[in-house]
């Protein structure tokens, strides 16, 4: 892990503090956290006034805090690329601006997804070579040191961008993993070359001569096995694998609780239901996630977050310029045949 | 359900006794408990020598337990489709045939899955437009009334396949759960129509004009929601979501198993973590599924089962022949457009 050891300025978030179902309350909490705990210095962009008066419910006039206005926002139900087109002065697309013109070195936006996507998109612009923002973490707490790439927003694959995957997912692991050499895998439904379907067949040729440390296909299993730093997977897979490890947690969670009612104390049943739904959703993790393969630090976290997942997803942005994720995705990106 | 009320014959099961990590005694010993708990003929396929050994072991003197000799087995490593061709008469196939010539009414195999697949689609023949033995089941008693096809070898799905599979899982949802006119959604990455990929968006198409009950998209949250009755997916993306539920499986008991210690008194932390076991793994429940779109009943079960997963293996033949599964599939297939 490259850390910044030679000088210690703070690190600038940009927050979209309008994005999110709890916004602004909550982001405009979470970032006054993020600002004691973390020692990151915040820009909180929306409606003046509005922030204005959210802060003034917390105990922050010693943090560094800034206000940047807008009164554009995207609300519930409207199509993101179009309302960035018709709102240009949108809080995400600025808090992306700020980055863009060097005024913050990350962004956070607590949702809308897509939106935060075409903004990254539009505003950062995408890195040589990637056609869209990439989604790539650590999904599943059950396997700490394991990025799958892509969780998102790409679906109908080209082999060439399997192997993108994989470079950025290497870097990733390299920054936010400190891994030196992170073990690439593909994922299919045999662990023999050959296995799987055309798309993946295809993929695999190309891992194998990528110059990246590949080491074959995994399976379903993998995921959580350990057996892989980085597993690549289309977008289809990878955002149906995501939603299927949310709706597992609430499940599993459920019936935790339910079990447990009665046999141990509550407070410790919900320690250990808090702990199942920590292992299986990113969100009530890390906050969010680093969108990958644009160029700037954008991290898009949940739109259910309250004020600690904000806090979380400011925290990730900051280990991601702490980190030097963008150079260090540039770098793999070149490297790859 | 269509049960037969008509006559009280007992279904005859032919059991492939070789197949499976634990073959011929744990084939024998479930073979056995099913024959006494579930008032199953059955027939043993494999060397009557050493089945008559095992047999001598039970206590099963007044059970319909009879031995169909065949000396030729698969064995590890071997590629399931050279051996069926070098070694006719291996004990999966033998199996099989009896079903085809009608002296049984279903085979039950533990394995090994392709050589299964291929005995079934080639012995028993794969119904009208059917290309090769669909795998469909309910991998998650989460969602215990979630019948999702295809789990297994369909890859490179047409979004012609993805109709066939909703008929079929229908079938299933029918005869096996009971249900008079069952849900069927497909499995994509948003809900709105349009979502997901090409394959996906050309099935939606043919879904809707189908005559099934189809809902539209589900997401992956929804494989434990109970949102949907039939999930279609193609079967790269079900046979690593069902790997992915025993993999998720195998760690979270561990770590069930690992909080609960010293909090509660160990035959309660064993129920609780069996209890979630059976939850998020198909063959612990059930044993086995049967494939789907083939003129037989076929059911394939996991390679590490022991006697009660062979025995549960036998229960769900049983079940598909009572409620006239074949049958149901059959009628289904028709009438899709």
């Amino acid at each position: 892990m490259k850390m910044d050891t030679r000088e210690h300025k703070q690190v600038r978030v940009a927050a979209d503090a309008m994005g999110g179902d709890y916004a602004p309350a909550e982001v405009v909490k979470g970032a006054v956290q993020a600002a004691r705990n973390q020692g990151v210095e915040i820009i909180l962009v929306g409606p003046e006034e509005w922030l204005r008066a959210e802060l003034a419910t917390h105990d922050a006039a010693d943090l560094s805090l800034d206000i940047h206005h807008t009164d554009q926002f995207i609300v519930e139900g409207e199509h993101p690329a179009a309302a960035l087109r018709k709102k240009p002065q949108t809080s995400v697309a600025v808090a992306a601006r700020l980055v863009q013109e060097g005024r913050a070195e990350a962004a956070v936006s607590m949702g809308h997804t897509g939106a935060s996507m075409i903004a990254a998109q539009w505003i950062l612009g995408s890195m040589e070579g990637i056609d869209r923002p990439v989604g790539g973490g650590i999904p599943f707490a059950l396997a700490p040191q394991t990025v799958i790439v892509d969780l998102g927003p790409n679906v109908d694959c080209s082999p060439r961008q399997f192997v993108q995957f994989a470079a950025l997912g290497t870097a990733y692991a390299r920054c936010l993993l400190g891994l030196d050499n992170p073990t690439v895998a593909l994922l299919s439904i045999g662990s023999e070359e050959g296995k799987g379907n055309r798309q993946g067949q295809e993929a695999y040729q190309l891992l194998k001569k990528s110059g990246l440390n590949f080491i074959g296909n995994v399976e379903g299993w993998d995921l959580v096995s350990g057996q892989a730093n980085v597993i690549v997977c289309d977008g289809f897979v990878g955002n149906i694998l995501l939603k299927f490890g949310e709706g597992l947690s609430a499940v599993l969670a459920r019936w935790l609780r339910e079990r447990l009612a009665g046999l141990l104390p509550s407070t410790e049943v919900q320690r250990l239901t808090n702990e199942l739904q920590e292992m299986m959703e990113i969100e009530k993790r890390i906050g969010g996630g680093a969108l990958l393969g644009v160029k700037g630090v954008m991290v898009v976290g949940h739109g259910r977050s309250r004020a600690s997942g904000v806090e979380k997803a400011i925290g990730q942005a900051k280990l991601a310029v702490e980190s030097h994720l963008i150079e260090t995705m540039e770098e793999e990106l070149a490297k790859i045949q």
